[in-house]
């Protein structure tokens, strides 16, 4: 966990910077760090990070992978929560993008975040990544953007984050298949786990409005296989999300187990 | 005039063999086709080609990047006209996206027309264009979406569309530089003439509702200058688009030349 929170700092710092409260479009910016520095759980990019380092790369080399990783998330979060999409007021424990900067300058901070993150990959260069190495990130990122994520989008896909920072560190293709797999696993139990989370917390507890998927009808898993067998499900997700990451070194593969138990026991 | 009809339908071939309509996401690929395939001017496309011909590069090299800049375009299009944006219900003679598909589809529309502009820009590496160029050619493409083409958004920017098709054909700094000069007067001019024709033609004539700046209380060329003075700007312009491209090949130079000659005189 100690890796966790610092892993969590870094990016945070990290992507305080990628946004300076300047002109030009200082309304933007303002609507990108609302939404971008507003406390996520720092998931998404904390994976990109150590698949950069169990395949042997650093920290700083992934990190601009890993800010635009959380920018497309922030972004897609800015969206979803629109009124024509999910219509959502409640968004970690703070009112909605939109809410408080209007839809108009929602959309376009959205587009500024997609923006953003491709520059922030590209200049990966600088930093010793091979260009065709940076345009296969830039590629797996933006998968899920594209048709096939908008389908896929039932559960969420944390393959993309694992395989990009995986890229970025110079991992082999049999690695890079594998924390695409283990990814998915842990994708699929972060969905189970947040389905299970939305019938028995509340809205308070969770910091965005409880009870969704039922208003909505949503086939979920509890209502498909009951609470219980939901977290069975996750559990054995788990397991086998741990078996894609056998063989590799037992330091460097700590943060990505304690991670898919982080995901598999969350509360909120 | 032959040169710009003949590329309009390569382009339009190759846009609708990019966007098939199949599963998954069948309407989202609906919604997608409706906006891309149009018919619009393929004015930028067409930029993106010749700059790419203009350095002695392919056609069939900058095809790629002609599409994404024509996707990215779209995209565009779909989001200005959503009810929180411009709140339009015309477009090229058609209802809007969202007056057809509904906002929430075409918002999704929207991005995964950006995801397919950047696969299929990546996807130029196959066509032998270096790494580092297909990456470059995404940076100065995204830089229209991001905070600084929102602000500068006034003026419709098209140096991104000629400096890409410039960088994938192999072109030299300075060669790039001055396409950059021409682009950001031609597209300095389509503005121009834009705010002209949305003040003296009516909507059929357009395609689109005219008159829309007015109502806005946009500050238009028209309304700053006048419409004879905002003429005479456009076609001074012309004159210096020109003078960014003395020296070049003059076979080779017609195409972008001609391009400019249409800007400065379309009637929608």
């Amino acid at each position: 966990m100690l890796y966790m929170v610092n892993k969590a700092k870094s990016v945070n710092k990290a992507l305080d910077e990628a946004v300076p409260l300047c002109e030009p479009a200082l309304k933007i910016r303002e609507s990108m760090r609302y939404t971008l520095l507003s406390g996520g759980k720092r998931v998404r990019p904390m994976l990109c990070l150590a698949a950069c380092e169990l395949v042997g790369g650093q920290e700083s080399t992934a990190m601009p992978t890993a800010c635009a990783v959380e920018m497309l998330h922030a972004s897609s979060l800015i969206q979803d929560d629109l009124p024509c999409m999910d219509d959502d007021n409640l968004r970690r424990g703070k009112p909605t993008n939109h809410k408080v900067y209007g839809e108009d300058i929602s959309v376009l901070t959205a587009d500024a975040l997609i923006a953003l993150a491709v520059k922030k990959m590209a200049a990966s260069t600088s930093l010793g990544v091979p260009p065709e190495r940076v345009l296969q990130a830039i590629l797996e990122m933006t998968k899920a953007l594209a048709t096939e994520g908008l389908v896929a989008g039932q559960a969420a896909d944390l393959a993309g984050e694992a395989v990009a920072g995986a890229i970025v560190g110079g991992g082999s293709d049999e690695e890079i298949e594998r924390l695409r797999m283990y990814a998915r696993c842990i994708g699929l139990m972060f969905q189970v786990v947040d389905d299970v989370l939305d019938v028995t917390k509340s809205s308070e507890e969770l910091g965005k409005t409880a009870g969704k998927d039922l208003v909505a009808g949503k086939l979920t898993y509890p209502r498909f296989m009951g609470v219980e067998k939901s977290k069975e499900y996750a559990e054995k997700l788990n397991v086998e999300a741990r078996e894609h990451l056998q063989g590799f070194d037992s330091q460097k593969v700590a943060p990505l187990l304690s991670l898919a138990d982080y995901i598999v026991n969350r509360q909120n």
